[in-house]
């Protein structure tokens, strides 16, 4: 199983991503955790660690996929 | 099978997306076609009526992902 990890942060573009992913994941060969920075902050240093620049993003290995755009970073921080 | 179709311009984020894409989804619930706008000129008004605002992105019925950002659809029609 390879680990996808999706980071969001509640705003109403982040759920209807997740939506769509959670379908869309062929779930036999991903592994997928949800995390919302909103409340998991001790988890932002990692997520931008991985390259992400804005949410809902899912990081696949060295990969991040940007989806669409519900909140920077700057803004989930401030 | 769902129908979900990628919109891409060759651009090597969109390359990206698109190994990422094909790796990820479940090919027993999705029927996935791959559309070259910068080759399939024909198709970009098809794109835009379906909300593509830039490219890579995945239609998935109403629903459109962005994922990152390769170009405008006024780059690919320039």
């Amino acid at each position: 199983m390879e680990k996808a990890v999706f980071y969001h942060a509640g705003c109403p573009v982040c759920v209807n991503a997740e939506e769509r992913l959670t379908e869309l994941i062929d779930r036999n060969r991903y592994d997928v955790e949800i995390v919302h920075l909103g409340q998991a902050r001790g988890r932002i240093a990692e997520a931008e660690a991985a390259g992400v620049k804005s949410v809902p993003a899912l990081v696949l290995g060295h990969d991040v996929l940007h989806i669409n755009h519900g909140a920077t970073m700057a803004e989930v921080k401030g």
